[in-house]
């Protein structure tokens, strides 16, 4: 399942684009890490909140597939971000864990913190929904 | 405050790397489109969770910004995004538009369509802040 | 299915609490109403934010049911409320609609409102799961 | 302040209607119970989703008042509760606690178990927001 993850990762075009790194990836838990440059700002500079929500997403989603049937796939259902404090710093890692699986939906966490991770910047709330590997549009 | 939306806009280095464009905003409401390219795409080659997020969040802090005091910045507090359908499409417009504006906080709502606006991808609930002009970290 | 909303809801010991009433459902939208009193306030002496999330969370429920196959039932995955103003009123109305139906997933909105439904309380974004009729406690 | 926030929570009708008590609450935390009764259920015969998101508000509402300046008063901003699994349960325990304090906002978390404290019902992410002593409407 760790290779389906790091498989999964690398066809997302937009993990390229922010230049994101999957840093680790274990049964239910997965971190993502990525740096600061100009482009990921918003006005004053900082990460942008959608970067930061970008990345925790995805975090949560391959948590969430780690404890999935293999040849499952992953779809995000809804998510919610609280932005914590003003993310200033270079660097940011999102890690997201699994709080419960079920057979059709699967319950995540995210929090984003600097990479000492003593400071947090953001936290997610998400549902996520397993699909077998025939890909169906519709949940 | 239509020049100070744009102004603003024109600073965030996120939304160039979207490709994003700022295609009309007036008090209240703000509309921002997006074309789909390999550099925004997650595991299927649809448009990412993030994408449609990130531009969702724009148009609802500068419906919100929009409503605010001259000077005022805005910062995300919050936001949940449903994700209704995969945006299988090669065009997504993501409009932001104003519930209610407080002293302090701006209640925002958002939804994502097609170009033709009858195709409904996400819809997001979102809090913004009204900061002053000297910018403060603290919210 | 009009008359299997209403026999659940009739169960709901929790609605006969806060004196709810179904005021009317149709296929994808439900509306509850209720009356103030001091078993259902807060500190302030108006409405509790947790009476308008119960109706409101009820309401989409219903809605949702409302396009499900027959002999479903409907379990709440989870909402979100933005909370727009103070209810300071006597009477207030939960209108819950679907915004999309799947196999498995329901997508609502909610609105609270006075009974003119001219003032905003509150707005949610709620998610169902469609069980079949045969409960099971696994989502 | 603990003082306070006992007076407050005395104070707030629907918490005696559904037999809430406070039953801890330090600087960044509060805890509330409630037993099951017919008066708190949905259609299963289950703690309803209602009831579980109202004292998971209430104590998010308190944890975030022991951090804010004496003579303060809190109001929910908004909340997410996500519905891990069904309260098949006698006794539910809400904690509240906070994430950040900071000059107007306060980002608490909420989590829901049995009385164990080793099963999880519910979770939920909450803002807050600090009112001076003299109540305004307005937030």
């Amino acid at each position: 399942m760790i290779e389906q993850v790091k498989e999964s990762f690398s066809k997302q075009g937009f993990m390229k684009t922010l230049g994101a790194q999957l840093i680790s990836v274990k049964k239910g838990e997965a971190k993502i890490a990525c740096h600061l440059n100009g482009t990921l700002t918003q006005q004053h500079g900082f990460f942008h909140a959608g970067v930061i929500t970008s990345i925790t997403d995805v975090a949560c989603g391959y948590a969430a597939l780690s404890t999935m049937p293999e040849g499952s796939d992953v779809l995000t259902v809804e998510f919610k971000t609280n932005f914590i404090r003003a993310a200033q710093t270079h660097h940011i890692i999102a890690k997201g864990h699994v709080i419960k699986t079920g057979k059709t939906l699967v319950f995540c966490e995210g929090i984003v913190t600097n990479d000492k991770q003593d400071i947090i910047f953001a936290t997610m709330q998400a549902t996520m929904i397993c699909l077998n590997s025939n890909y169906r549009n519709e949940t």
